[in-house]
């Protein structure tokens, strides 16, 4: 458990240090967030601080991680197997995220389009995906809470693991509404997969979920509320889709909607309002909608929670889901 | 590992429900928090709000545990060894603060004389030590990290045991000035001694912690901001001495600045305060304060800092020094 620690640590630090000038930087090519008009009114001070802040976690650990693998591949086995794929989907996806911020500002508000940024989130999912059925054995075997033995699904890893990917990928970046929660939870759930990883002999992996926790908790400094930096597509879209691979890897992906149980909800909460919508004004003629706001963490602020209960709730949520999945994870071992 | 989440999940949901009617209990009796007048400014809208709320974990913990024991005195052995000490050093502690704090609300601001407190802290400390040393074998040793052997310390563990009890029930009282600091830190750092117990095989103490974070977080649901309930002293003295006893019990209690680095931090920026006051003046002539306001979470409020970026950034340090305890207590395993 000290190498996952230490690693942590150190990009905890790498991470603060890199705020600073990451910060300035941001300001000085006016690389700032246009809030969406359709959140809650009090939102819309937020206008202006500086966002792609995902590079402030992004880029510390692809800096260890590449080196961790270099050493690696130099023959000084520091951590064990590789973690090239993990580094490569937070690139990719990373990337991506910083071309939708990036003609999001440029462009008039107006982001990527829709069906360009889905189509790369697909070919991104369907790259890692072949990779990790057709690469290293035995990575479409699933742990089943409750079966001791791991199960085969066959090819139907294949779309089960491009779903996940892309949906939270997707579920991160809906879940970034408030200040500190996107980053919180996904800490939590790095957390929680890296306990995981280490209690299942991963500890190169173990190693890259603490790599990520320190580098959010660098990033979660600097977003403290009143946010000096926002995580942008950037950060979401690289998170949700690397927590997904992190899963993935670990055999324990069934166990995903219980550790993110929270992204979930705020997705499944913005499809359920879509629908209800669509479905009572179809069969009822009026707009039956039930949520006052989604993603759900505005309901509950247009219930009159503060933006601070709101989130510390969510978090609270969010840890004992991450218990839960990790104590459902061992349950076979 | 899964007994110790499930406990710790059991206690949340108990200690969640008892919220409700602990609140309107507290209102009932108008116990409610007189605001010290030399907080800073802001502060002052907190008068009113119910105190003693640390009922609302000590409750919750204390049953959980009592049943526990019961169920080994009656030979359903359910979690191994007794944490019969434990119970009584968070019913005893609990039981001062909420006498000092009722006799605060009752007389005219004025709690129990100091001498009084300190009275009672010193005898409950020494009973506990006392039985630390005197009764099961081998507590008077000491992990260092580094050292592979435990190091005995002998007759010194009965000073060095009350000085830590008395020493961090205090400062966890400090550190209670901003809503969810007190709680949040005291979380996480049961939670690394729980994670320490667990990996050194005493599964029976990480239940102890385990349930004591789950409760905690129950608290912190009514307690994040704007806070719908304080701890008070019965709340922190309890969580203090309790903290420095299970550190005790797992033989890592020289790692108790590591892992409650905020607390000691809290504590040591009030003695230092008035150290620099008191010889600056005599020495000086002139009034040489080294923070703008003690306890530090106060300093940085009055640097600047939001209520929020203090908070969110006392947790992060709280969780990186929990880490690195975690981290230098395995060294040796």
């Amino acid at each position: 458990m000290e190498s996952p620690l230490v690693l942590g640590t150190l990009s905890f630090f790498i991470a603060v240090i890199w705020g600073q000038p990451l910060i300035a930087l941001l300001k000085h090519y006016r690389i700032g967030k246009q809030v969406r008009m359709e959140g809650p009114d009090s939102h819309q001070e937020k206008t202006g601080t500086p966002t792609m802040g995902g590079l402030l976690f992004v880029v510390p650990v692809l800096l260890i991680t590449g080196a961790l693998n270099l050493a690696n591949l130099l023959g000084f086995t520091l951590i064990g197997k590789s973690t090239l794929l993990l580094f490569f989907c937070l690139a990719a996806h990373a990337t991506l995220g910083a071309a939708d911020d990036w003609l999001g500002l440029r462009g008039r508000g107006k982001g990527m389009s829709a069906r360009m940024k889905s189509g790369f989130q697909f070919i991104f999912a369907a790259i890692i995906v072949g990779i990790l059925y057709y690469g290293p054995p035995d990575l479409y075997y699933v742990g089943v809470p409750g079966i001791p033995e791991w199960v085969s699904v066959g090819w139907l890893f294949i779309p089960a693991g491009i779903f996940i990917i892309i949906g939270f990928s997707n579920a991160v970046n809906l879940t970034d509404g408030l200040d500190s929660l996107a980053g919180s939870i996904s800490g939590i759930a790095f957390a929680s997969y890296g306990l995981i990883a280490y209690r299942q002999g991963q500890t190169y992996l173990a190693a890259f979920c603490f790599t990520t926790v320190g580098a959010l908790f660098a990033f979660l400094w600097f977003n403290a509320h009143p946010a000096q930096i926002f995580m942008g597509d950037t950060g979401s879209l690289a998170l949700g889709a690397t927590l997904a691979l992190v899963a993935l890897m670990t055999g324990q992906w069934l166990l995903l909607p219980v550790v993110g149980f929270v992204f979930v909800a705020e997705t499944v909460s913005v499809l359920l309002q879509v629908a209800s919508a669509k479905f009572s004004r179809r069969y009822l003629g009026r707009d039956i909608r039930l949520f006052k706001m989604t993603p759900i963490h505005h309901h509950f602020e247009l219930l009159g929670w503060s933006e601070t209960q709101v989130k510390e709730r969510f978090w609270i949520v969010g840890v004992l889901s991450g218990m839960l999945g990790v104590a459902l994870a061992l349950w076979n071992g």
